[in-house]
């Protein structure tokens, strides 16, 4: 069982990612696609004449401040664009792919964070009427129930809240909780980059084999922006049961291959 | 089992529609609620700076151009804002709703017509690049399967060509193709009418209860526009071993109920 996330930020080479998993579920392989969208949600709340409004929490973490108006953008561009393009090509390579989002039979479930505690400048401010939240549970028989059947679920980043309002998630962090909960051997998420580096600005920098230990020494030392997110729900799931987490390069050929290989920053719960 | 067709002209009580099917699942009764999104699709191409073309076909027939921009617009539109918040909305009312469209595990499955023959003024043209289409297969496992599981199937009007592509389909030929498979008891087709009327300018010229043989009739008599696909549906729906087909007002409260007490027309496979 693999779990691969891809996409995201628009620089993933979709047709060889949709190539890749096909090769892996013809070869036998059960494949669950979780994807992004983070890119085309910008370009369509800009064109709508919403554009983006990018935040940092108190804690440093920068995010996109989903109010109703962007979580409604974000669902179009996710759930709708991104989603049906990728189970679209997946099907024209003979794939049975079934394209879903985490409010579809209450997939992914969390918790709403309703407010956000941002810096600006100087100031401390809390902003009112967000939409995102964390990953507390997964349907894990739905997703079940589709793999047996032949599927290959592809989902959308979206999760749904205790109140069932629709929340903006993180799609490394979308992974992350799928293969915990099917106990996944492998987790690919392909980035922007080779994998994690010691220094942002260096990518031969590239830190390869890794603990789940030191993994979460570098967390604390190396990790930067998105990447920081990636290698936290990189240990989560390592630590609940995952076999290997492998971050890797997402904008060359056969990219998942490669990431199989070893290729990027292999992760493993024992070295 | 029932399946309902609801929305697409943006003049149906959504709240109403979701209410009723809630209650209904409550009830025990297997529901299939189809829906719409032309009235959307209009808003966000023309949002987009792709503004609706809409051509009429040398039959007479009216239908969107759907160039593949136009397509990728619809799909954003209908499978991924019409549909997830439908799925919200029935959530929050306890229906484990689950939003899939028909590239979906090749859920709709059919033939693309790449081409329109249409009439501009006096001139016959040929315009290329569309994607539609007309349903010709239904993956009854993958609803089956998705019913047994507790969950109620939300399907928004696209279908996959053989080869793959997406098509825009017309929302109630999905409804009659669905029940078909389903061998529905009941369809409930929601429009912004009373149901068929002899008279389209007067509401009080009503059909109401006809045999499959007598809709054959009113069809070629009466019906007009949209209502001659979705008598045209009905009749397939009922011809193939649907029991009952009730066209009915979806701007009141309690839609499908009062359909279902009989008020529209209600198209009986024998009287």
């Amino acid at each position: 069982m693999i779990v691969v996330k891809a996409g995201g930020n628009g620089n993933i080479d979709v047709a060889a990612v949709c190539g890749d998993v096909a090769e892996l579920v013809d070869g036998g392989e059960p494949v669950v696609l979780v994807h992004g969208g983070s890119h085309e949600t910008t370009r369509l709340s800009t064109e709508l004449g919403h554009p983006p409004r990018f935040v940092t929490s108190t804690s440093g973490h920068t995010s996109r401040f989903t109010d109703r108006q962007t979580l409604e953008i974000f669902t179009m561009a996710v759930a709708g664009r991104v989603n049906k393009l990728l189970v679209e090509r997946l099907q024209a390579l003979g794939i049975n792919a079934l394209g879903l989002c985490g409010l579809d039979g209450r997939l992914l479930e969390g918790k709403r964070k309703s407010a956000l505690r941002i810096r600006e400048g100087d100031k401390v401010k809390v902003l009112r009427g967000e939409y995102s939240g964390i990953i507390e549970r997964v349907n894990v028989g739905l997703l079940k129930t589709l793999l047996d059947g032949g599927y290959v679920p592809v989902v959308a980043p979206l999760a749904i809240s205790y109140k069932s309002e629709g929340l903006n998630v993180d799609g490394d962090r979308v992974a992350a909780a799928i293969a915990t909960a099917l106990r996944a051997d492998h987790v690919v998420i392909l980035s922007n980059v080779p994998g994690l580096l010691r220094d942002m600005a260096d990518e031969s920098s590239l830190v390869t084999h890794v603990s789940v230990d030191e993994a979460e020494e570098y967390l604390h030392r190396y990790a930067r922006g998105r990447m920081k997110r990636k290698v936290l729900g990189a240990v989560e799931a390592l630590r609940d049961g995952v076999g290997q987490v492998i971050i890797a390069d997402g904008r060359v050929q056969r990219p998942i291959r490669r990431a199989l290989a070893g290729e990027g920053t292999v992760i493993a719960a024992r070295r």
